[in-house]
């Protein structure tokens, strides 16, 4: 088990450097893929309501994922997460142990639900990840999301009662 | 058939005084209900791509409508629209054309897509609405929707190939 701890703003230049690349390769955020580093910093950090940080006994920083109130008003009890783990960090279970940590959070924080709204289809890894979370699919959007190497792809719609 | 233009600022005291009682009612948006008249501008014209209002032969704002981005990257060739009608002009077929007039606008500007995301289960006129307009349901995500007078209900996801 790795710890998880609120995101510092000194974190910034590690998760850039991770983020960044993943960004960039268009295959998994529904983000720009030229989204700057303070645009990044303002979608990952200062509008979500909140943002960790998964780091290993010295401190280096293998993971990272926000939470935030996917609508708000009337929507507003729905918790929407985004999660991005350290190229360098993959397979240890950094994802698993995120995600676990976002529903036990959410539910803390008093959301009723959870929802991701843009997981493309050809994610297979996080989405049997999910599913082993207690994710559903609950919709499959045809062609909505233009994967950088494979073009229109389908994406998913992801919703759990916390 | 009714005119639709794209809005001007001077059109704003005239949305903002029927778009405001929708917003406080809190039964079919995911915006908060207590929303300030410059937050709603933000939201409803300055955030989306474009902003139309459809009006009767003697200027008289009837109904309006945004059109943006539902995702942005790979998520950005899939439209996001949110239609509110006067309430002294519903029954008049303001929202059927207001609804054709965003899937023409949309399609020519390029999208793929029509998506809406948070329909209050409870809003039956105007799923029925959508769905001869094409839009399907392909979600239904339980209690995502936290009515004002119903309490938690189902919400759809609609979406449809444009």
């Amino acid at each position: 088990m790795f710890e998880i701890r609120p995101f510092h703003p000194r974190d910034w230049d590690a998760v850039w450097s991770f983020v960044k690349p993943v960004f960039r390769a268009g295959e998994t955020y529904g983000i720009p893929r030229d989204i700057t580093k303070d645009e990044a910093f303002l979608y990952w950090v200062k509008n979500p309501k909140e943002t960790y940080v998964c780091v290993d006994d010295k401190g280096q920083v293998l993971g990272t994922y926000y939470l935030k109130p996917n609508q708000l008003g009337p929507g507003q009890h729905v918790c929407n997460c985004g999660y991005i783990v350290n190229e360098t960090a993959r397979g240890r279970g950094v994802a698993r142990q995120m995600g676990e940590h976002s529903f036990k959070m959410a539910k803390k924080m008093g959301f009723y639900a959870m929802q991701y709204n843009l997981v493309a289809a050809s994610n297979i890894a996080a989405i049997k990840l999910w599913e082993s979370l207690g994710m559903e699919i609950v919709a499959t959007l045809p062609g909505a999301f233009d994967h950088a190497k494979l073009g229109r792809i389908d994406a998913h719609v992801m919703y759990r009662i916390l």
